[in-house]
């Protein structure tokens, strides 16, 4: 008999890993990427302020167990109160809570196919039955998600807006209306990850507090801060509070919530942050043009390229570009793993890929 | 009907939380406290190596996911492979996996009453039977830890060397004696938060990856980053393996990994902290002994303080200390919450109690 014995739910799961590191791959390469362009991170990093709230916070305190100041700070921000915002170890983290929160063995939770694995991860991780609906054409398909909610009495939907790996999104308008076809019994997580990036219009325009939906947002993108774990989920203070039962309370770094903090007001470097990523994704669609392949409309950090073949063809592009120093991911689902997805970057990095994405594209072609 | 749904489980569970932060203190009271005793943090602060490392990390990446070079260098560190090794967010965040991996509802645990909430918090949280084991004096009671695990066919028992909050530890040879008595199908749990600050003695000798316990260390502590959320865990590989069914993958804080990979480098400021630990143990104790209170012995970065009398009283002197400025905290259970704990100051803190300390005893006996 061994001396440690794992749940039969815990037995069952796969030792496994939503993505790899780029860190990872580069191990394996023997050598760094010239262009870190895969994990959507944010190449033109936090605030100047935020960089030195962190560097003045002293790390041998344990960080507030209430995230104190900055849930103050984000409810005077989103004008709601502080009762309705939890902040959490970024989404990731928020979304393995939510599962445990809501998510027992045969519990049903309706996805996209093809959507976030790591909110699949955490839902599996809590023995739920996950039901995937299609994309309609490039964008999550809002009452096809419904309808399956309805059908199978799920406790969670699961929606991202703008979405990832795809880039589109819905109006906020479009999400509002869809809410009177969510079942009673069924809360929809609308993970707004890249809404900072996303129009105006996506914004939905329902209370904070509404019932039927819970908000996750994050430092991770616009912001700049992913390696800094801070994220929050905004929504009724009732289901706010849950998270309180299974919270690891001191799990938050120190420094990554003053650096938070800093960020959040630091509005004028966000703007100027925005306005590259608005150039990067024109860049971006500019070079995977001029290589015959078809950059799809992007509301996010990133920019999701229509290989215009099958997965195997991305794949292959994909290795391409790999091999020219060059980390990009792809959808993992068909048929959007026809795709390949490119964050945006620097002016310089993006030359990187304008000089290395041709070749990647001929060299798959010549395959 | 609401729209969110809580498992059984999750609605059973209080809104707790193990410990009040110090900053909520702080606020009710309107004021900082003037010296910060009471979390066993470390005063003295991590090496400037790693405050050099934190500061230049960019936080615009993600963390490695494997923590590859932290897991590595830990590796080399105590002569052990590094699949014997897991990185995760503090001590905490390596109890609630594994507590996830191994408990479910019903499941016995064992742990002494009175030993870290946050650990009973964990095994609550997954629905575990907590069976409680009276200290034996101001030891945990190693024998009858194991006889009640034995008897109860606990999953897991739980002890920590040195003991928390207690500072009282064993011999790294007599829990390896002791190992004789654990039950087959019981994981020990060493919780080796305060090790670096013990006797050599305390070290345990067996080798890491004896698949009978797990043992789990911090950067919080000795190393003074509690603010960054870095523990990791030492074990047999097949056991470390399974974090990897539940964990966050992408939960670490960048800078915080090579915060804790540059202090595990810096051994001249880990000495130096040591030293200034063992002269803040002695003056402590030395105020305490002035005041008429008993301290004990401790191998850990606090000291506890026997008030003599019973936890009505030195919840008073608390709160006196309180009143002064002095944030300290005290064990939860009888009969150790006699006592009053007391981690670690600079000169200067320990000053301020050595002013408040007397008056809050005074005024404590007079009430």
């Amino acid at each position: 008999m061994t001396h440690f014995r794992l749940t039969p739910l815990a037995a069952s799961l796969p030792d496994t890993v939503p993505f790899v590191g780029p860190e990872t791959r580069e191990r394996q390469k023997g050598q760094g990427f010239r262009a870190r362009l895969g994990a959507n991170e944010n190449v033109f990093g936090p605030s100047p302020e935020a960089i030195r709230a962190m560097a003045e916070t002293p790390l041998w305190m344990y960080g507030d167990p209430e995230s104190y100041d900055l849930r103050e700070a984000l409810a005077r921000h989103l004008v709601t109160p502080a009762e309705t915002i939890m902040v959490g170890e970024g989404i990731d983290g928020l979304l393995g809570y939510l599962a445990r929160l809501m998510v027992g063995p045969g519990d049903a939770v309706v996805t996209s196919d093809g959507a976030y694995p790591t909110f699949s991860y955490h839902v599996a991780g809590f023995g739920g039955v996950l039901h995937k609906v299609p994309y309609d054409g490039d964008h999550e398909d809002l009452s096809g998600l419904f309808a399956k909610a309805a059908e199978t009495r799920a406790k969670l939907v699961y929606l991202s807006n703008p979405d990832n790996p795809m880039g589109s999104f819905h109006t906020g308008d479009q999400i509002a209306a869809a809410m009177d076809d969510l079942p009673a019994g069924t809360l929809l997580i609308l993970d707004e990850a890249y809404i900072e990036c996303a129009p105006e219009t996506a914004q939905v325009p329902l209370p904070w507090d509404d019932p039927r939906l819970i908000r996750l947002r994050t430092f991770s993108k616009a912001y700049g801060l992913a390696g800094a774990r801070v994220g929050y989920a905004i929504g009724a203070p009732d289901l706010i509070a849950a998270f309180n039962k299974v919270r690891n309370h001191f799990g938050m770094n120190r420094a990554a919530q003053a650096g938070a903090l800093a960020a959040l007001q630091d509005d004028v470097w966000l703007r100027s942050v925005l306005a590259r990523i608005v150039s990067a994704r024109l860049r971006i669609s500019e070079i995977a043009g001029a290589c015959g392949l078809r950059p799809l409309a992007s509301a996010a950090n990133f920019v999701t390229i229509d290989c215009g073949k099958d997965a195997d063809f991305a794949k292959r592009v994909l290795t391409e570009l790999d091999a020219r120093g060059v980390f990009v991911r792809m959808p993992f689902v068909a048929p959007q793993n026809r795709c390949i997805r490119i964050s945006c970057g620097t002016p310089a990095q993006l030359e990187i890929l304008a000089e290395a994405l041709p070749d990647a594209v001929k060299n798959t072609e010549n395959c």
